[in-house]
């Protein structure tokens, strides 16, 4: 166990910019919760997964609504206590620690705010080790563990309790309450137990959003390039760099929905890169070929500062960088492909990892 | 204290059809549930509000969704008697006795089936004194009852429960849910105490309607247009007899909204008659005048049986008369008229009580 701070947020924060692929939410607004709950309920204890006993209740937490909606409106922190103990009320068992559905974007964020207020750990493990657009779109549910019950709770004071028959219902309905609530409210939901925790979940994924805010924090001081230094801790691939030429976004059912284009620079002048993506990052290619697809994370940062770049940050004429890091392995089975490949988001295109793509490129290592 | 047979269940159905305005589903398929639930568990009690102690539990219960789809799926009974449990169980408290949410249409019947099951009583009582479409068009709404807890079941297993802020938000995510678990759900819904239903609802509709399916179906031996006696019992008017020449009907938002016209018979040859309906009619004006709105209610009698006509069983040319009832008077309140008059409706109108627009009527008594 240890103890996180708010440098230890910033950098969470961070990193996890990265690991939201375009998605997630801004994280600014959710670190600011976190910090806040830190300064008046002191630093949030990390628990390692080996550290949570096999019959403790764990239950993830998260914010839901298309990221354009998100920036729209900055919640107060309470819904999120309310959606918990509901929970909690009704499976009459004290919540042992919180965890991130997803460590990637602003949902990094919430179970800290609410691990802080309600004096519980978080748990060093998350569902995704990045950010997904959907509910079903966790470990959790590759290992068979129900979303429900689950609450959802938005600002005005609305509470829904789902008892589903399975995790795609839970979307389906968790999704479109969200929709009428007005586009952003708070969940507690994959109720499990710490032995399917250690089962199920992607481990030390907090710890690497950590390392991986503090690498671009660090980079300058180090006189190192950030962009570089991303790559090394993640393990990911450059895929382009350009000028971004164009973005058409829109909300549709919930989701932020488009395409965005950049126009080589360096030595990938006069080509052009697409990205198409729902909330995150799906698929990222030239006019040649498919340079990286869901499951694997595709993510944008400034040129100058490796900072990254969420879709709804993206502005014409910024200079970024597109990187290709690999997902965890638990996506890439039959199951995990049949819930976030690429032909389940409706591109016709076969998954093939962002390391073989890289290495087959016609560009080659520019 | 009264039990209700098969006899009865037939007679409440017809009569229920003829409170339900044109929408509230076809009672048929309710009635067979409710018949069902007696052949099973034997008859159902009927008690007088007055019978209903003070600090009893009573949750009304209903199915919700467009007309048009539950004629399409027929219910088995169990979503209704899960929702009932989940309540309960929330609430920490037996339920004592149901009542129908609204005495018109399917819903007179589903609270039957229900209780039969369950063995508890049903009291003779409901929210509308016909039925409308939208959850806080109920007396209970007027006098502050919230319609939260509720809980929604469809038949394939998803379970909801809402506590919300008011009974407008409660139609809002009852309503959206309902459209994404396919369109017809059952719902347990303003769980009040005795005191507060015998404060706030509307008495005797059970027996009311009971009285006009039994006065319709005895009309032929004892020799009485059909019509007349329905009119008689309701004391109702005859504003309209013509031949159906166009009905536009489309499902929308939850709703089957639309409108029909009749080509008028007999003394009302010459002239047009325009329904408006929002599931239930809203509106029934030729062209020279408006006849009647919501909250009065607007049916559609067969000429020769008097049986009541459904908005999905309008056929073009079936030979028909539109008759219009005085609603209750807690609708005519000026709380009343904000929730179910025209003018929530969208239309421009003033609301007229349909005795006062058949006395002043242009055309006079034809």
């Amino acid at each position: 166990m240890r103890t996180l701070d708010v440098q230890a947020i910033e950098d969470i924060a961070l990193g996890a910019a990265v690991l939201g692929t375009g998605g997630g939410g801004d994280p600014y607004v959710g670190k600011l919760m976190a910090i806040q709950a830190i300064e008046e309920f002191g630093p949030i204890k990390l628990l390692e997964p080996n550290e949570v006993p096999d019959d403790a209740l764990i239950v993830p937490t998260a914010m839901m609504g298309a990221p354009t909606v998100l920036v729209e409106k900055v919640p107060n922190g309470e819904e999120v206590i309310g959606a918990f103990h509901s929970l909690e009320s009704y499976l009459k068992q004290p919540v042992y620690a919180t965890i991130p559905i997803e460590a990637g974007g602003v949902n990094s964020m919430i179970p800290l705010a609410l691990a802080a207020r309600l004096g519980i750990p978080v748990v060093d493990t998350d569902g995704m080790g990045r950010a997904f657009p959907e509910l079903q779109m966790v470990t959790f549910h590759l290992h068979g563990i129900s979303a429900t019950p689950m609450v959802l709770c938005d600002e005005k004071g609305n509470n829904i309790m789902l008892n589903t028959v399975d995790n795609v219902w839970t979307e389906r309905l968790a999704r479109n309450a969200t929709v009428v609530m007005g586009g952003s409210v708070m969940l507690a939901i994959y109720p499990m137990t710490g032995s399917q925790l250690k089962q199920s979940g992607i481990h030390g994924i907090v710890t690497l959003t950590e390392k991986i805010g503090r690498a671009i924090r660090e980079s300058k001081s180090q006189r190192l390039d950030p962009v570089q230094t991303v790559l090394q801790v993640t393990g990911g691939f450059e895929l382009f760099r350009g000028k971004v030429t164009d973005v058409a976004r829109k909300t549709v059912g919930g989701f932020a929905r488009g395409e965005s284009k950049l126009e080589g620079i360096d030595g990938y002048k006069g080509e052009t890169m697409t990205l198409n993506f729902q909330n995150e990052h799906l698929i990222a290619r030239t006019e040649a070929e498919v340079l990286a697809t869901t499951p694997d994370l595709i993510a944008v940062l400034d040129v100058e500062t490796g900072r990254p770049i969420t879709t709804e940050g993206l502005r014409y004429g910024a200079r970024a960088v597109v990187i290709g890091i690999p997902c965890n392995p638990q996506w890439r089975t039959d199951k995990g492909l049949a819930t976030v490949g690429p032909r389940y988001f409706g591109y016709d295109l076969d998954y093939i990892p962002v390391e073989e793509r890289v290495r087959n490129s016609k560009g080659g290592q520019r």
